[in-house]
């Protein structure tokens, strides 16, 4: 294809035809700068929300354009297809500065050890990977990115300006360059740096996993630690593959720090909120198997919504047609 | 008994006898104004450490004291005994902060709402008690403590001049008050006040319980909220009587928010840091059951200790002779 | 109304209109005496399975009629209506006989033993009932049915023909009887009777739950034995109730056996055998909220039922037109 | 070391010394022809009691001696070293006549069936394989055993005349004559064998997993099935494992049976009839980490005993003297 592409930046518009218009509303979610895309049709808006939460302090960028939502629902939303993800967690999502000060906590009170401190999370997940690196400055260590996924979604979003990082901070890809860096830190002293890896999910391959098994230049000792900043992906293979990577750096004497985590979408006490800003006509839960969507249509019919006429449990392909 | 009562400050020392003395050493845990009790005896001191957590970002008093349990550790300990309540639980316990910030971020983001807010915590945890009605002063509301613990508690940590809360707060502790201010909420309009109540574990005849019976003046309705800043006391009947009280307030369209909560004890790494700092000659586990204390025992061999030789599983009553 | 009643049995019809006939199939349930209703349409049988087994190992009755199931299949249904419950339980439900064995296993190791023996089990799971009733015989102890609702679904199972007891059986269904039944047993020794009573979900005013708490001339010993055959329905009041009952009971020192019982519902492999049973065109999940319906429809769906097209989530009062 | 060796059969004695006889007394557990150890001395019996179940209706063999254990009881032993591994569990271990039944059930309900059935279980579980055979054989099918372990295990037991098995069924060890059988069985046809394999774990490079990953010349197909007539032993990486093989099977189309399987190993009740039976003056539980021992202990003081008294919680090498 030859398409054009534009950037629409948060509370910009785009006319695509005389009927349809599309707008960019601000949103948060653990990766940055999100929107929640709304195409503006005669029969009202159609807001599309998946990956999103409502987060009021966010560590990076703003929090949602309240104000903006509410408007949406006294214009009229037709309709709305909305992530089902957590909409059996009770309450709301814990924001952004609960992990912010879990990381923080952790990482300043090892202030005066000589051990090492690894920390483990999602490489596209900018404001968590910041906030380490900025602990990590704060106890006088330099931040040091590892592993492929690590290094070009942190470069990516340092060009494009979204984020700054520490000056110390200095980061390395390929494999040949992390153990390169991993050799420097035995020699330089483990105290001088906070290594931030891939690997929280006992991923074979990844730096943590490698660093665990042997199978890197760095030696793992008594009170070593290390910190996951992210939670194990609930899959039986997950449990087993980070059972093991766990298992074997306690063998070694290391200390395991885990759930230094908030998820980045919505709980439950947050969708009710989000309906009652938007006040969609339909509603279209998504983003989830049946199990999740049917969660979601639970929820919505105690709120007075109706499976089959103004709630809608769709199939991928499959179309509804709203009058 | 006729026994001389003194009162003993963190910090203070008192002298039983020409080879006993007793210090009490600051620390911190869900209730205020909380100690070690070490007793110096000519062959080191023994270390009492039931109820703690190493919170040094604590909301009410100051940090454990780190500098002195560092001291006493280069001094000499004979004899630790800890608590085993939480060993299982992986890092290090989170700080009351975060509790602070959980239960913030939660009733300041309905500060427009009109809605009812109830907040049910433990009566003795004063702290917890302060942040949900200072969260209440921010959005204009008073907190009003409804229960009769909750005001025996709140009253007496105030007259010690322990706590200082917002000047809007108020209590009421006997049944008539209570009711009569849960009508006078009624009429003045629920959105005015953020009650503070008991029955957090569903407990029968406490506020909260009492309320969503119906057995109180006040009515219930959609929208309204109820938060828990407690978790459930991990046993059947509690997790059924809670789940009686929510399922009910379901009923009304009541919104759950629960788990706006930290616990108060010491977790595995905290428990790792401790041991470091007092280097104990011998470690006994104490405050839980034989599953708890095994738990510990287990984590104090992977450090070093032998069961039997300087670390001793005891149940209540039985000595052990230390030479 | 003063509609006619007719009795209509297993493997009989009975024309409605010209145009509808009712057909009732043999099943197997954990209640006596059940068939799967069908209606034969001009476009199809309609067939209606909710609450089965297939059980080929009945204690009571003949397996479903297979060969009846397999010729509906051919003959062309045009929809099934089916049950959901335990969709998600993998494999086959197992038979009654593995009750039968687990509940007989453990009674006839206690033949020696003078202790009492309990066994609560539902009043409505007559085929139960008896093959506790025959163990106790077998060990040489007279069964005694206590309850309102022992005395009533057995008394009428027993009137029908559907069901025989060991001659030595009695039963006693009002307060007053069974509690002069209690004295009756506790004169004439524990070890003559076996007790077969309500309460196996720990039920205020049943007649375990009495016993337990101390409300009868009963009274629990050190060794006595208390039998669940029956699961808790997972719900955490229920939970909450019998744990209390239980802990109660072992503070008396009385033996507690639980879980000597299988489910009356149909697993995921019995479904699927079902399914190529019958071979419907339409699939209605039913007997269950929407996660169950909805993992029925992800189970059909892997076998190549479509959702919105041949397979279809209906809410009480929905109607679906099948063209 | 030059020792001689000694048969022993259960019911048998041995002398060690002038003060020192050893006693075999017959026991059930998942192997064959297991006994308890029992050592007489001046001071009483010394009890081994590792690896076993209180079977009375055991697949291969006879019940344990229980009137050889109260006589032993009767002449007093000193001392009960026993196993701690399923003290949590309430009740009593069901028989391995429930696991006949349970594979037994399963597997004749696929008497018309074409498709391939799998059998998974414990190699050296030689009742259960005896079982699985003769189901295979009632069905008109092949047993075939498949598998390095399978093949040493069965062979052995069928050499030492400690099991029959029926005689359609063959054992093949190594990959080559494996792979080959399995293409025999393409062949020929997957409704003339039931293949017995390893693999119930998801290992790496047993038959099953193999088979699964598509290793081997064996197509697996919809509506094939795969029993498992093993738990999965509780580790995370095993549930990893055996996730990814079920993922995989089912991904083809797949159909799964699991936990056709009960325990070897003595519950609570069992525990508790165990120690009425020996009376034992000193009880050390073992077989287990701290918490299984530690449970133990629990289960122990409810009886009577008392930890560091007659009750003793040992590592592995410590030593406690009787007196």
């Amino acid at each position: 294809m030859n398409n054009k592409l534009f950037a629409l930046k948060a509370g910009q518009r785009y006319t695509i035809s005389p009927h349809l218009t599309l707008e960019f509303v601000r949103s948060q979610h653990s990766i940055i700068d999100t929107v929640f895309p709304v195409l503006h049709t005669p029969r009202g808006a159609v807001v599309y929300a998946n990956d999103f939460k409502l987060d009021r302090t966010p560590v990076l960028g703003e929090p949602p354009d309240f104000a903006r939502l509410r408007q949406l629902g006294k214009e009229g939303v037709l309709a709305l297809i909305v992530e089902s993800t957590n909409v059996s967690e009770k309450g709301r999502c814990p924001s952004e500065k609960i992990a912010r000060d879990l990381v923080r906590d952790t990482i300043t009170s090892y202030e005066d050890d000589k051990s090492a401190i690894f920390v483990s999370t999602f490489s596209s997940h900018i404001s968590r990977v910041k906030t380490i690196a900025e602990c990590a400055h704060e106890i006088g260590r330099k931040p040091v990115l590892l592993g492929r996924s690590m290094e070009r979604y942190s470069s990516a979003a340092e060009q494009l300006k979204l984020v700054g990082f520490p000056e110390s901070l200095s980061m390395f890809g390929n494999r040949r360059t992390v153990d390169r860096t991993l050799r420097r830190i035995m020699k330089t002293g483990k105290d001088k740096f906070v290594p931030i890896v891939t690997g929280h999910q006992g991923e074979t391959g990844a730096i943590l996993t490698r660093i665990v098994m042997g199978d890197t230049p760095y030696k793992l000792e008594r009170g070593d630690k290390i910190l996951f900043s992210a939670k194990v992906i609930p899959n039986p293979m997950n449990y087993g593959q980070r059972y093991l990577v766990e298992a074997r750096a306690k063998m070694a004497g290391v200390r395991i720090f885990d759930d230094l985590h908030v998820s980045g979408h919505a709980y439950r006490e947050d969708h009710y909120e989000f309906l009652h800003l938007l006040n969609p006509q339909h509603v279209i839960p998504a983003h989830g198997d049946i199990n999740m969507t049917g969660s979601y249509a639970k929820f919505a019919e105690e709120i007075g919504y109706t499976l089959g006429n103004d709630l809608h449990i769709l199939r991928n392909g499959q179309k509804v047609l709203i009058t």
